[in-house]
């Protein structure tokens, strides 16, 4: 059997940022050595990975001869060169999750088409190659205002869409490839983790409930146990899993999703890696997302995604008005209430809306956990000097 | 005030050990930059620190310039130069725990002096500059057999720590300085970390119950909260605050003790430092003992030592007959139980009981984690190729 741990085996991570950095506390507590590719020299991972190597994640070369570096291959960004992971991989190396989901999922069009043809319930849409083709359909009457933009391409954070309400709008959008999404009102954003390793085994985290930031479209809370009825939770677990078993996924799969008006579950996107919906799992969970993505890509034993406690995770963007090297003000107020754990992601430089860190607040109680993640909120800011 | 985040503030650490790693997850957790130095290049955090330096800890020009390199200095490791670390001092570099304490607590003799000046309870002892002394006292009648001997200087997990039945384990002791201590029959042997801050805050974690192996002499389970009348656990939390309370103690001070026949509580020794009987707390509890270590050196609020679970911890040792090139066997399987967390340390080469790792088991129940420690225990073996 391969042996992992203080061994000769090289875990690669294409990506070195904030999600790379929290698997590398997992990666240090098994002693597995991990070799990091960011395009960055200051990416949050570059100083305390075992190795790091800089580099552009799109560029083909660049991917490809990192991957002949490594005994296996996984990633913390979804947006990095396929056809690279697609050569590696014929030529043996293992990439979790596999290149070929990847594909599909890199691609919005493609992954919204996806869901149609596997029958997993999502908003309507239209495709379009150029905006161009978009105007055009809405002067035919084949899509009305208002609706949601979405670029096919490298969208991430709320980047890449926009909600369409006017002609104005849809004049300034950029050019290139995309879709329009019918608009659904909702109750609810809520995101389900499911892992799944090689040999079959799966497991899903509680579902839980998202609160955006109304102008960013950033997560601003994310509250696990999700406050909404067993009947919609157990059907949001089973959206999930359908969406897993479609890709015969291997790996960490963040599935968010909106409860609409009447209760049902559409998918709204997925992430093939640990996300920021998953991030009260360090404090709160018995299995943390990292070490459960590490459990799934090694095929090793799934773990317990039980909470040993509710959680709730603020993000901390950076303030707006404030470009510059990060000051975190506050920390220590909040590290004065009980069940606050804040997380920085070691980037130097804040910019309105950057994602610097996140807090988590655990509780036996999710009610006081909600009221301390509103102090915290108010409490904390990221700015500059 | 200080910006310790994301800042140009470098923590120095002397000791690059397993402490050192697992407090480095907390320091990347708040991006403090950290400097270690430690006599091995291949010390389990040589890959991992922002800085490192490799350097004997005892050498005086080795600390003293290392002191120079960094804004504020703590240990994991006890056994430093002490002469070195009064200068930096004396130079205005702020060090926790204060070079007084680790002078004291560093010399065995000069601890248990301390305890009997500050009437902490503490085995009767006697002192001897060379073991001839102590010789001459057994002839003498002054000491009887059974007596533990302890080395004055550099002991550590048991080395340095012997039973003395009779007089071939007498002639067999090493030189130097020591003591000679009363056997002292105990129903428990427990531990309680303290924590203080600058500022006087102070908090204590609850009290733990060792269980050693009978040959090494190293911890085989701690267990949280020990079993024991809260009556008992109640006078050994107040024995531990008066133990740090006689330092004026900044910094986590782990208190060893025995619970007597009769129930009383006597101090065996004390680490100046984050401590094996704290492990079980990464997961067990609301703030880990290497969160709460920088919390206090820094003069923030200290964190909530509650338990979110009970927690056992199984010491990972080299097995016997096994030197070279570490295999943890097994690994998988524990890791196939509810509530275990594997902690590989990151050392390349095992040797008999040399501490390579730990396990940590939580559960809601005490004795079913228990259970499961026992068979984590004969599950995972630590051996070589």
């Amino acid at each position: 059997m391969q042996n992992y741990f203080s061994s000769h085996f090289k875990l690669g991570v294409l990506g070195g940022g904030q999600l790379g950095r929290m698997l590398l506390s997992e990666t240090q507590k098994l002693d597995i050595h991990t070799v990091i590719l960011d395009k960055s020299a200051d990416a949050p991972c570059a100083q305390i990975c075992n190795e790091f190597y800089q580099g552009d994640l799109l560029d083909f070369d660049t991917v490809y001869n990192f991957g002949k570096k490594v005994d296996l291959l996984t990633i913390e960004i979804e947006n990095v060169n396929i056809d690279a992971l697609d050569k590696l991989e014929s030529e043996g190396l293992t990439i979790y999750p596999k290149p070929s989901n990847l594909r599909i999922i890199q691609n919005k069009a493609q992954q919204k088409k996806f869901y149609k043809e596997k029958q997993i319930p999502t908003a309507d849409f239209n495709h379009y190659a150029f905006v161009d083709e978009l105007k055009h359909s809405y002067e035919n009457g084949l899509v009305t205002f208002p609706f949601v933009w979405k670029s096919a391409r490298f969208g991430y954070d709320g980047n890449g869409v926009k909600v369409v309400k006017n002609y104005n709008d849809l004049e300034a959008l950029p050019e290139g490839e995309c879709i329009a999404e019918k608009m659904i009102p909702f109750k609810n954003e809520l995101a389900v983790i499911v892992a799944r390793n090689p040999k079959g085994d799966l497991v899903t985290y509680p579902v839980v409930e998202m609160e955006f930031h109304p102008e960013a479209n950033q997560v601003e809370y994310v509250i696990c146990p999700a406050r909404i009825d067993e009947t919609v939770a157990e059907k949001a677990r089973k959206v999930a899993l359908k969406v897993a078993d479609a890709f015969d996924f291997v790996g960490l799969l963040a599935v968010e999703m909106f409860q609409t008006q009447d209760d049902e579950i559409l998918v709204n996107e997925v992430a093939p890696r640990t996300h920021n919906s998953g991030h009260y799992s360090i404090e709160a969970s018995y299995t943390s997302q990292f070490e459960q993505h590490l459990r799934s890509i090694l095929d090793f034993p799934l773990g317990n995604t039980d909470s040993k406690l509710a959680g709730i995770m603020v993000n901390l963007v950076g303030a707006e008005g404030y470009t510059g090297e990060v000051i975190y003000e506050n920390i220590q107020e909040i590290m004065n209430i009980d069940g606050v754990t804040p997380h920085l992601y070691g980037k130097k430089i804040t910019k309105p809306f950057r994602k610097m860190g996140h807090v988590t607040i655990v509780n036996q109680n999710i009610d006081k956990a909600r009221e301390v993640a509103q102090k915290v909120k108010e409490t904390v800011k990221v700015i500059s000097k």
